[in-house]
């Protein structure tokens, strides 16, 4: 018997940019012009049936007419394509059309392009680059910062994938105008809850600028996509294999996930995340974390952003209770949810324990009442 | 506009021990004990058809009897297994079962299975640890260090996957005894090719031991597994990321890989390579790299081990020149080799750079000749 070791501790940097702004097709050229990926000529952009003909046309023309070889992978825009199928789908016809590893891919849309281009780019010939063109407030608010990639399976959600950081992130506000208004909505959930675990000062900005922001101000809209790389950075740079502190982000979403899924996907995500929000500060506030007015104020800033805050009739209140318990933060069969403290912080349970058992009733109580 | 900065610069240790020995699966089962995985409970054990009855029923009531939780899932033996469908079919099966983010995978088998399943625990959960217990030569030759994990799709080999280092890797040695005869041959082609790249001792040592080896004598066998590790180690450390010195271990698989495909896979891809560590240890006698003794005592070896010297007579050699263009290492139209430089060194083309441009007049005379 002998022993063999293969000693690897290196230093890895995965550093990378965001840039925030409003129109960055041009600067996405330059950057490429000037070296952002190297000496690479070959993209491969990936987007969605709808963003196609908004954005991805002028970028991948934009890229041909600079001299680089450029195709484009469309897939039918929505959380349905998520699969691993269409990852599948596109990478036949990368190949295809020639591809290699000496390409980087290009992903322009919102979360379900980022996820699955950026996991597409974390397996194809073992690794290319990838940049993101987020052309969503959800993107901004959630796909860029934290490296998550991932396809649904029948039995599991954003259960295959990996962590895989991205060249460069582009979170271009104009697009936002070209968003249906629900989806916009959708997506100031996510700030929302940011506001809610970690700053009571872009709380009070949301709700002095909601209008502003609904009317995709530029500097407005530049104000929020900051504070939403800022917190998500802050918290998960602290834990980027999620194990602690990274549950705080799942604030309104353990009720939230279980209401999409019991909606049969009516309600968008965001839509979702904003019920589950209520939910969530009612339970902060029945545990005395939050004072009613306190309270009050979450509810309000929702209900300004256009959001639902109650659960609609359609919905089985007892399947909700029980959908409750495939949340992942769920161990040896008990219930755990984030707790919200006042404005912009949470329960911190015991050393790095976020998640804090609550049991049945008490949750079943609550959605009872809603 | 305004941008802002992910860090994600930090230090990765991928280190793990490669264990060399006669009968491993006691040794496995006591460092899982000892925390070679930490707290993990849940073992998804992947095999193929053949080695499932040989050794992985063995390792799992193992585990079980030891109190963890362990399912086995298999697929069927060969090449032909290594694709998205089995990963997919593989990781649907692991969610049937329950399996989620706090399990460890652990291969059975030989390169295909680890291949696959080091490839699987990529992507499970974003990624759960492994362990690799490798059955066959093959495995111990090339699977065992480097990280390279990946499946083969209809337009190219091995071009889906990822990097991913196990936790640790056991070579077993008794598992050498059950291997079908043409297949322990076969996996000797990559210590030759190892031999003749980097190591005139092993060559020799080779030459010398031929026979205890293929009788699967415990102490040589352990020797050739041991400088198998060693070299492949050496030279992958120094190019992780397969740019220029990694080449090197592609000598005799220009010519090898080519004669596999255009033989339909008659040839095991052990043989093919014997084939193309022929045709290439013949290049480099005409170019005058190797003397015709070195270039006859490596023939002698290949033969002695019981492996195919000759191009086989049903192989189209028009459809072979053509086909070694397909080879990665093509660049701009033009064949590239890596030349052996006597026994045990190959040719530093330039700094850096080992693939050396040949013209397809000189491949085609070679290839004719055999």
């Amino acid at each position: 018997m002998s022993t063999f070791n293969v000693e690897l501790k290196r230093v890895v940097d995965d550093s990378y940019e965001i840039e925030i702004g409003f129109g960055l097709q041009e600067k996405l050229l330059t950057d490429i012009q000037n070296g952002l990926v190297g000496n690479i000529t070959k993209f491969a952009v990936i987007t969605d049936s709808i963003v196609k003909d908004l954005y991805t046309e002028n970028i991948l023309n934009m890229l041909k007419n600079a001299g680089y070889q450029a195709d484009m992978f469309v897939f039918e825009a929505g959380e349905t394509s998520k699969t691993r199928a269409t990852k599948e789908y596109i990478e036949d016809s990368m190949l295809e059309k020639g591809y290699r590893r000496d390409c980087c891919i290009i992903a322009v849309g919102g979360g379900v392009v980022t996820d699955l281009a950026g996991f597409v780019a974390g397996t194809y010939g073992r690794g290319v680059p990838f940049i993101n063109y987020a052309t969503t407030l959800l993107a901004a608010a959630d796909a860029s910062v934290g490296g998550k990639t991932a396809v649904d399976t029948p039995l599991a959600t954003n259960l295959i994938g990996l962590f895989n950081q991205p060249e460069k992130v582009y979170i271009d506000i104009a697009a936002w105008k070209t968003l249906p208004e629900r989806q916009v909505y959708s997506g100031l959930a996510e700030t929302i809850k940011h506001a809610c675990i970690a700053s009571e000062e872009l709380f009070d900005y949301l709700d002095a600028h909601i209008d502003e922001i609904l009317g995709i101000d530029k500097n407005a809209c530049e104000y929020i996509a900051n504070e939403n790389c800022r917190i998500k950075y802050e918290v998960v740079m602290k834990d980027e294999r999620e194990s602690g502190l990274r549950e705080i982000l799942n604030l309104g979403h353990t009720a939230g996930r279980a209401i999409e899924t019991v909606s049969g996907y009516r309600l968008l995500h965001g839509e979702a995340v904003s019920i589950g929000l209520v939910a969530e500060v009612k339970l902060a506030y029945k545990l005395g974390y939050v004072t009613a007015a306190q309270r009050d104020k979450v509810i309000e800033l929702l209900k300004k952003a256009c959001l639902p805050v109650e659960i609609p009739d359609y919905i089985d209140r007892e399947a909700l209770v029980k959908k409750l318990y495939t949340d992942k933060k769920v161990r040896n069969g008990q219930l755990r949810f984030v707790i919200q403290k006042g404005i912009g912080d949470v329960v911190e349970f015991e050393n790095g324990v976020f998640a804090v058992k609550i049991d049945e009733d008490t949750a079943r109580e609550i959605i009872m009442d809603m």
